[in-house]
């Protein structure tokens, strides 16, 4: 294919950066010839780039340009020079008259995916032709938030003392028990990959004591949902010398920065996406796992002490809490085995879930720290200690008493860029079916 | 075990921030005993914890305090509320008076590891008891210059423009060619882990323009050397609309960002680790691979063209440069097939290293943008064009010309922090032979 260099021209504007007060301005601008239109004695050409687009004119005395234009391609690579005009016939008040392109790439055509959402597609097809997809201007903004909810967290975590780490995602057992994991051949040795860095973070309390970590975890549960996938990005923190209700406080203040973040700098993200979001007030409102029984009950929803909530019941008690609620003292029984016994209650015990606009977000709890309970509740959860010999051997060494949590970070996406599917708020799936691109 | 519980205790001082200004504050202070001693009359408890430690000294008429603190235990878990005093007899010019003693968790005896480094362990007792090993201030230095790197590295390339992107750590097929991959079971199917985000981080130029990832990728490199692990952190960028040489100057800045905020913000960890570091000045030295095959001919080295440098020649050539330097138009048959052959010359490529003092720290080069030649170069490397159908689709619908580079994270944290060994810069390493802890 015979395509243009682009030698040493460079971008100079994004598209969106083109407005009527820059009139008469030279520039350049490289991106996709999202839409062509031939009228008349011209070319108007939508140049799109990842910040919006931007009208391109092409009149018939730049000859050889306006011959290029003509047979442009819809998402044609295109480096454009040319003059910024104030104009009262498009939309945004403004063109450039192109005096010079490149083509940087061709594309074929018809393309696999309206990007213009003209002809909108299932989500099947969208994902199957992602990188196309990536070019609308609702995914870039669902991306943004994505960005967003990471930097002000790592902002956050970092001004409240806490050291990030990296834990491995090759690990030679399982970390919580059941079957839900990936097996890797590891050099011809068994291995999984982590569906936590639970046992990893909790021991790193034993040295840096407060830690975050924010990565990849694994899951093997075929559930085909619009709430699962199979790999997930997880923020986990925990803390060292701290009980559970130290991490509400940092939750509270994490999603409490999120939002606040999200409302003041990424406005535009939002009115794309048509999203109106409501910074959660702090302290958020507590309420036991009894009491939650109790209301849901009396809200007349069957309810037995025990059962996990449904999404019907998790939306209930946070429209009750008119905003996030923290719901605690779980029974021991629903908790895997890490999670401390409450003192009062050996049936209850110290784990928590934070519910937000009725969906789990968030799931955490003061930890077990003496290796002899360690071990006792392995053996009540039907574990076998061998295969936790690893991390048992830290427990005898001075491992502090500590708590933490773990927030889901594509569903946490997923509530604040209003997506109604999971798979929306991650770059490229993996599910029970998708393994591809 | 009978433990004491932390109850509404909390710290309120990290050790080191225990100073002879302070005199006569109370204070409660949490941590390890890392030593005790009996002198006399007195206990002698260093306090230590992640910022360091602190002398606390128990005096007989606290009895039942008294008592506890001489059976403390080496690296027994410890909480002390007492009250600061200026000593001329300790080394820090300052104690903490004991005035009571919770015993939070105990310690067996002997440890497995001499934290105070008073009998050196070799690598391997070393990593068999990282949680132990980690509580080293040497070792907390290390990790506080890798995590400066990776925040030092957000940052700028977030004020560059760039994205933050997550690519899949689950590949359907194999990314770069070759062998060395860990296979995983995906639900029956195989796959594989990823040994690069290369060809993920490309297409997001599609879409994205500039993007960077921070993440895990996974070599089955049999090497069983120091430089060499198997799950590795790499840190990755990708521009759309740019050349190699645009990658340099975003290379340029950000090695120089981290070295300068190294020095400025991590004196400590510096201090501690006895490393001095010089930041390197911009521009950094350009070489082709052909003046540097001349210049290590001319410095009595024996080297063939097409041949790959040794260590001792990195330190050549970066000796010669008095800095970090760029080599770059390799021969295309040393590079990846992505990489985009010279316009000059179809024996080279665009493709360059950066060395820094001797070590190749970054690896990177022009693309390929357009789908015939990406499928040409596969077949010219013995790739099979099918097995990378789903990323060649996307090549065919508005790839930008791009450039972009590796930067290895750990290799990058074992020069600036000085350790001999890259599993010293990664929490729980592994490699061939070690999948523990």
């Amino acid at each position: 294919m015979d395509l243009d260099n682009i030698g040493k021209l460079r971008k100079t504007h994004y598209a969106a950066e083109i407005v009527p007060t820059l009139d008469n301005k030279d520039v350049v601008l490289m991106g996709w010839a999202r839409e062509i239109r031939l009228l008349g004695n011209l070319v108007f050409v939508v140049l799109a780039d990842r910040s919006g687009d931007c009208q391109v004119t092409f009149l018939p005395k730049t000859k050889k340009v306006f011959e290029t234009a003509q047979k442009l391609n819809r998402e044609d690579v295109i480096a454009i020079k040319g003059k910024i005009k104030k104009s009262e016939k498009t939309t945004r008040g403004v063109e450039v008259l192109a005096s010079e392109i490149l083509v940087l790439n061709k594309s074929k055509t018809p393309l696999p995916l309206e990007i213009t959402e003209k002809t909108p597609s299932d989500l099947d097809t969208r994902l199957n032709s992602r990188v196309l997809d990536l070019r609308k201007p609702r995914n870039i903004a669902v991306f943004k938030i994505r960005n967003q909810i990471l930097e002000s967290a790592r902002e956050y975590f970092t001004e409240q003392g806490f050291m990030e780490i990296e834990s491995p995602k090759i690990i030679a057992s399982a970390s919580e028990g059941g079957a839900a994991l990936f097996p890797v051949s590891y050099y011809g040795k068994e291995a999984f990959l982590r569906q936590s860095p639970q046992l990893y973070k909790e021991l790193m309390t034993a040295c840096f004591e407060r830690v975050f970590e924010i990565g990849h975890v694994f899951r093997a549960e075929p559930s085909d949902t619009i709430h699962h996938l199979s790999e997930v990005t997880q923020m986990d923190i925990e803390m060292g010398f701290a009980t559970e209700e130290d991490t509400w406080e940092i939750l509270e203040g994490l999603i409490n920065r999120i939002y606040s973040d999200i409302s003041k700098k990424q406005k535009d993200a939002l009115g794309v996406l048509g999203q109106k979001i409501k910074v959660p007030k702090m302290p958020f409102k507590k309420m036991t796992y009894d009491d939650a029984v109790n209301l849901l009950n009396k809200k007349g929803t069957k309810f037995k002490w025990g059962d996990d909530t449904s999404r019907e019941q998790e939306k209930l008690l946070t429209d009750h809490s008119g905003g996030p609620v923290i719901v605690h003292d779980y029974p021991m029984e629903m908790k895997p085995f890490y999670i401390a016994h409450h003192e009062n209650n050996p049936k209850l015990s110290y784990g928590f879930d934070l519910l937000i606009d009725g969906i789990e977000i968030c799931s955490g709890g003061r930890r077990i720290h003496e290796a002899e309970q360690y071990i006792e509740n392995l053996k009540a959860k039907g574990l076998n200690p061998d295969s936790f010999a690893d991390i048992i051997k830290f427990y005898e060494y001075g491992m502090p008493p500590h708590a933490g949590w773990a927030i889901g970070v594509d569903r946490l996406t997923m509530l604040i860029s209003g997506v109604d599917n999971i798979r929306e708020t991650v770059l490229f799936p993996r599910d029970l079916k998708r393994l591809n691109p």
